[in-house]
Parts: structure tokens; sequence; C-alpha cells
């Protein structure tokens, strides 16, 4: 192993052989310091077998125990990540390559000289984050193309009130509660409110892609009509989120409200998504013309990812998420002929990369602030315990505004379905952090907030979806089933 | 439009909006120049579309004119690559992020600020970098899914000799010429005789994966006697040639062969491949015993493709290139009951990931070396002429050692399918210059070499694939059939 490594690091050989990317040397090759293609290489096929096998085992247990796979994969994460054995960090975390295991072992196996290790360590998480931001991006264009816009439709207005006052309850609440109770300034306050509001269409969606319907229905609770309203709440209270964070950021900044550039996030918003319905059907005939005169391999996959990626740009070019577009996107090829075979052929695509996004949430997650030993957390945990009770209270009193459908609709399941923060709550704390309006107690609170709701959500989801309503919530349904209605 | 330019680059929420991916927000926030998730997502989600795109016309209008879809997608990545329109170009180019129309695309719809924009370029081409090379591994381990390995070992002393003439017959013949005829010292001509020994596997197999057998036989010329003796050589000669450049590398830079370098690079080669075959009984039976216990999602897809990158990683542990590790995994497993259900999987994946390898390659090529109206260029094109005729022809004999196959085989095939090289003669010309061994002519006239082979290999392989071996090779048989015997 000594002459192994003294091999691998002294001779020009071994990084001629492993430190270099076959065709990339058309070009000048990079300096002695700079990560090559194949380093790279290595430490990402190192962190893909790493983040393969915890998905895996904590899928698995989870779903030994009657609980969301997601939930298994989001504790692996914890576990190999940032929080516990640190197989899998990136430099956001704080931390350096000296840090990585996998960098050690590449240093051990590979002959990675310690001058690129720094460089090799950031662009093999660069590269693995974007594995990740691809695989929730494949995950939203399943779900839309396991998702009929029609039904979606159908339960518009019931998704809108939904997505409304699960923005506007936990925004009041949380503001008022932490000025009156907490005593904090408005501007902070405000900004703690907001951070409250968008639900985490990833988690909520994945978890009710999980969960089997009763009674034998055909498909999974995503195609109920809970399953509906929350998809469809979701998706708006996303788009919501994001303008309550512009109204909130320039009232930090500037002390006021920038009403041209609000005005002009919601017009871009509106008008790409009035322009990806208008344009739906039009686009789906093409996509299907198109693909049908295709004769060499991928001839679907290819247009529909092709598709998907236009989308997920364009969302993210109008400050949207891309993860709407590509959401957008399956639903509009839904409407087309070759939607079986269209999933057949995404599912193992999504089986490959989806994995990737929830082990990384887990690995990327610092439990570090829920330590009560550190002392300066204490604080940040008292206000998390008030803002995670408004998180989930603030979102389960959605479930009953639902109006115009039948008794037996769980109106737990939709308000618990909405609890997810994520994404967006995390870009309050950091937007609000970078800007002076919070301090260190409620950013932690509200980190905090996000990983509990996070990982509160799918167990519970699974339980009110499994449990009589008739025990739980006030309106008991006569049959006393949790069914949906259809 | 400049109103949306002026506010994505003058509001701190547009940064926010953008500019930060959801949960790298845990940590510390980058610094206002650091490149940021959402954006470098952006790129590679614009990059994935132009690459797609150009993969789709170019293999179909390839398709169109009978030529393998490969060699559309490699002129494909030429027309947006580097040497044309310059939409997909990386920092080996030695161009800038001023260059990049991907990059430039993004800073007038996606507020990415000139600061950022370089480090921004760089994340974006190693994403890109990194997918294509997950593409090549994939490609190489749905190849290993779809050979057998008895059929490989069958034609294995074929493979052999085919593979070992291929790698002396051109090292010799391009060594003597470049000595005998342009007065050439020993240590380059040697350098350079070497960059001619190993064939490109990735390009071989995918065009003898798109030539479809005749006369109703099964599955493609892969299969068959003369694509199975191919695709076995140029395994072999792949080793072969990693071998001979460790020799001539040690050569070149201490005038001097480093015999214990070189005998532990055999053994660790060779130790690693007969490991491979001997664990591949207990592999495969352990794989599919776990893969039968699991019941989340992606029960099959993730187990086998954590082996393949397990073995990928092995490979280039032990300075092999990743991708043999991933066809010896494919090797492997395709002893499973599982496999045609895995092939069904792993083919999507495939078509995600293969064109982005091949359209690179195109797209990384730069063309100018081959511009005679640069005085520079002009050396090395004279000595390109005589390497490419020395690279074709020391392939083309190889097919006539085959020994103890019918008369019905078609030999030329065999010479021609071993034309590519590619990868390992890239990484020749790249440590031969790093090493000062290798001056611009003889450099230039590697690439120009490595380009040629490249793009002339696939029409020709489906030529005289289809063409009647009797007007072709001398012994001619008796039917004048092409098809192989089985």
């Amino acid at each position: 192993m000594v002459d192994f490594l003294s091999w691998g690091q002294s001779n020009p050989i071994s990084s001629a052989l492993v430190g270099q990317a076959p065709w990339r040397l058309l070009a000048a090759s990079p300096g002695p310091d700079a990560p090559d293609n194949t380093l790279i290489l290595a430490g990402v096929l190192l962190s893909l077998v790493i983040i393969y096998l915890a998905s895996k085992v904590g899928g698995e247990l989870a779903n030994r125990f009657a609980l969301p796979p997601v939930l298994g994969e989001l504790v692996a994460g914890v576990v190999i990540g940032v929080s516990a054995l640190k197989l899998i960090i990136t430099p956001e975390s704080g931390l350096a390559s000296t840090d990585s295991l996998v960098i050690q072992f590449l240093q051990l196996t590979s002959g990675l000289s310690p001058g690129a290790a720094e460089a090799t360590f950031h662009a093999q998480s660069e590269v693995i984050s974007i594995l990740a931001e691809l695989g929730v991006i494949i995950l939203l264009f399943e779900i839309g193309l396991e998702s009929n816009i029609k039904d979606l439709l159908e339960v518009g207005p019931q998704a809108l009130i939904v997505a409304v006052v699960g923005v506007a309850a936990p925004f009041v609440a949380g503001t008022a509660g932490l000025m009156l109770i907490f005593g904090v300034a408005a501007v902070p306050a405000i900004f703690a409110g907001a951070a409250l509001t968008a639900t985490s269409i990833g988690i909520t969606s994945r978890v009710l892609a999980e969960l089997p319907r009763p009674g034998g229905a055909r498909g999974s609770q995503l195609a109920s009509i809970e399953g509906q309203i929350i998809l469809g709440a979701a998706v708006i209270d996303d788009v919501l989120g994001i303008i309550v964070l512009a109204v909130v950021a320039s009232l930090a900044k500037t002390g006021q409200v920038e009403a041209l550039n609000i005005i002009y996030l919601i017009l871009s918003a509106s008008l790409f998504l009035i322009g990806a319905i208008l344009l739906g059907n039009f686009l789906s005939q093409t996509f299907i013309a198109l693909s049908k005169r295709l004769k060499t391999r991928g001839e679907l996959v290819i247009p529909a990812l092709t598709f998907a990626f236009i989308l997920a740009y364009g969302a993210a070019a109008v400050h949207l998420e891309a993860i709407l577009g590509a959401f957008a996107a399956g639903l509009l090829l839904d409407e087309s002929n070759e939607r079986l075979t269209l999933q057949a052929q995404i599912r193992p695509i999504a089986d490959m990369l989806v994995p990737i996004f929830f082990v990384m949430v887990g690995a990327k997650t610092n439990f570090g602030v829920l330590n009560p030993a550190i002392p300066s957390n204490r604080e940040g945990l008292v206000i998390a315990t008030f803002l995670i009770g408004v998180a989930i209270l603030g979102k389960v009193v959605t479930g009953f505004t639902v109006f115009g459908q039948g008794p037996g609709i769980n109106r737990l399941a939709i308000g618990v379905g909405m609890i997810p923060r994520g994404e967006v709550g995390l870009v309050f704390a950091s937007v609000g952090t970078a800007s002076g309006a919070l301090d260190h107690a409620l950013e932690a609170g509200i980190v905090v907030m996000v990983i509990l709701t996070t990982f509160l959500a799918p167990p519970l989801l699974r339980w009110v979806f499994n449990t009589p309503i008739a025990a739980l919530v006030p309106d008991v349904s006569p049959s006393g089933e949790s069914g949906p209605g259809p």
C-alpha cells in the first residue's frame, strides 16, 4: 500500500493515467494543482455508491417499520452527512476537504495530491449537488406525468383556498406571536412569519406517491381528491411564497416595498404559468408529432426530457423554481397518448436520480443547531418550538377550509400534507440573515422548524391517511371511512 | 428586457430567488462572486437542452443517410462546440466564460453577475463533463449486460491475437516510419507510435450495437462473432495501451523503463480483471439475492448501478479506465435471471446520458488543428496523414490474424472495428507534450489521427458490414455472404 501510494503521488504516469480525462486533452491540460476530471469522476462514483447504499438501507428499514421510504432516505442522509459520519459533506457546511472521508479515500487509493484535494472536493460536491437538483426536477416531472390536468383544475378552487389560507394563517400567527410573546421587532418578525408560508412540494408529493390508496382503489394517494388538492395547493403556495419572499426581502432591505419589482415578479410568474397552460395542447401535440418521426434510440425520452428541461429553465428564468417548470412539463405531456410508455421510461431515471436528492437533503442538514448543550442554541430552540407549533397548526387548519366535497374527505390529511417546509423556508432564513433582518436565534429557529416539519410530515401523513377520520377530526363522516370520494 | 436585466442584477431579491440553492443554505451562504447552485443548474439545463437537440438532429439526419447515429451525434457536437458555433465550450479549450453563449444567455436572462460568470462557467462545464463520463460508463455497463461472458471467452484466443497484433503493428510501423521517413528522434517516435495502439471501445461498441444483423439474425452486430472478437480485443488492447503508456511515459521522463512501476501496473490490472471474473458468480448471486429482498422503488436498478459504480471506481483506482469496470459489472450481472428486466431499465438511463458523451466528444474536438491555412498546422497535417495511414492499416491487418473461424467470417470488419482511437490516444498526446517528448507537429498529428479515425470508423464499419466480403477480402467465402456463422 505504501508502494502504491508513493507511486501514485511521485510518478507522472499515475497522474497521467488516473488524472486525465480523455477528451479534455484536446485542449491545454490543467495545472499541477487543478482538479482533473478522472479524480472528480472517481469522487462522484464513490459518493454515489455511498448515497445509494444509504438510500436503500434507509428506505428499506423505514418500509419495514411501515414508515415512508423517503423518511428513511432523509435519515440515512443525516447519518452519512455533516451531522454524523461526515462521509458525504459539502463545502457549504464550512468543512474543508480534509474533513471529507471521500477525499481522504481518494488520496489513499487514487494518488490525489493534497494540493488538488480542495479543488476536487469542491468540484465533486458541485456535481453531486446538481445531480440532486436534477433528481428533484425528474421527480416533479414524473409527478406531473402521473397527475391529470383536468383533475387538478377540478379541485382548483379548493386548492387555491388551501394555499391562500396556508400562507396567511402561519404568516399572521407567526408574526404576531413573535412580536407579542417574544418581543421581536416588526421586520424580523415579519421575516420569520413569512418563512413559515411555503410547503415543500418535493417532500409532500413523494410521500403521497408512496402511499397506497385503501380499499383497492387504483394508484397512490397522489391520485386521491386529497392528494390532488394538496398537490395543487403546494404548487400555488410555492408561487405565493416566492412573491412573499420578494416583498419581505425588499422590506428588510429598504424599509419599503418596491412595488415595481413585486409587480414584475407576479406578472412574469403568471405569464409563465398561463402561457404553459395555454400552449399546453399545442406543445403536447407538437411533441407527439415530433417524437413519432424519430427513428433512433431515445426517440421518446430525449424529446420529453428536452421539453422538461426547457420549462424548468424557463421557470428559473422568471424567478420561479425549476421544479415548477418540470411539473408543468409533466402535466402537459400527460395529455399525450404516449403517457404510459413515457412513464415507464422515466421511472428508472427517477429511481437513479431522485434518491440522490433526498439523501443529500439529509446529508446537508446540520443537526448541530438542535443541540441544547450549546447555550447559543437554546433561545433558537425555544423560538423553534413556537414556530413549529405555528407551522403545523397553520397548515392543519387549511384542510377545514375545503368546501364542496363530500363528508368522506380527509380534511386532516390535506392539512398535514401541507406541513413540510423546505426549499423556500431555508431561502428565507438565508436571505434574512444576509440582509441583517434575522439574528442567530431567529435563523436557527427557522432552520429547526424546516428540519422538523420535513422529517415529521412523512410519518404523520402516512398515519392520518391510514387512520379512520372518525377518530381524529370533528366533522365525523357517517361511514367513518378515511377513503376519498370517487 | 432592460428593466429585467437591471432588476436582476441590482436587487438582492433576485439573487436570493435565483441565486440560492435551497438546501445549501443550512450552511454559510457563498460570497457575492461565488457561483451559486441555481445558476449552475440553469446553465446545466440549458447545456443539456442544446446537447439533446443537437444529438437528435445529428442522430436522425445520419440515420436518414444510412450512417450510424453516433456519427451524427459526433458531428452535431462539432457544430455546437469549440470548432464552430461555440454554444457548448469548456474552459479546457482555453476559451473564457465571455466566449460561452450559454453563460451570456444566463447573464441576459437570469441575472448572473459578470463577477460570478467565470466560476459558473467552470462549474457547469465540470458538471456536463462528468455527466458525459457517467454516460460512457452507463454505455459500457449496458454493453456488458448485452454481452455474454461465455461467448466472449469462446473467442478469447482470437480476440487476444487481434489485440496484440493491433497494438504491435501500428506501434512498430508508426515508430519506424517516423524515424526513417520523417527523421524523428527515437523517444518522440516511440511516443507517437504508442499513441497509435489503443482502440476506442466506446465508439466501436456503440457503432456495433447500432448495426442490425443481416438475414433476420437476432440482435445487433455486437452479438455476431465479429462483434464479440472486436469487443474482446478492444477491452484487451485498452489494458495493453495503458501499460504501453506507462512504459513510454517513464521512458520519456527518465530515459529508462521503471520496471517496478510497470510490473505493479500490470499486476494490479490483472488482479482486478481476474478478481472480477473469479468473484463474478458469487457477486452476481449476492446481487440477485439482495435485490429480491428489496421492496422499495429502484429495487433492481439501484443495486445494479451501485455494483457498476463500485467496479468502475475499482478500475480507476488500479489505474485502468472506469469504463472497463462498468463493462465487467455488466458482464457479471448478465449471468443473472433479472438480466432482461435490468436491460429494459438501464435503457432509458443510457438514452438520457450516453448522447451527452458523444456530443461532448464532438464539442470538445478542436478542428482548428486541421486548418492548413495556419502554417504551423501543415507539418502536423503531413505527419497526421502518415499516422492515419498506419492507424488504419495497422488495425485492418488484425482481422486476417483470426484463426479457427469459418470462411464466412468478415475479417475486414474485425480490422475496421478496431480503427477508432480516442480516449487513450489523446492521453498519449497530452502526456507526451507535458513531458516534452512531443513537439507541436507531432502532437497535432496525433490529435488529427484520433479525430479522423474516430469520425471515419462509424461509416466505414457500417459499410464493411453491409458489403459482401467476396468483393472486399481475398479469402472469398463460397457463399459470398457477409453474414457471420452461427
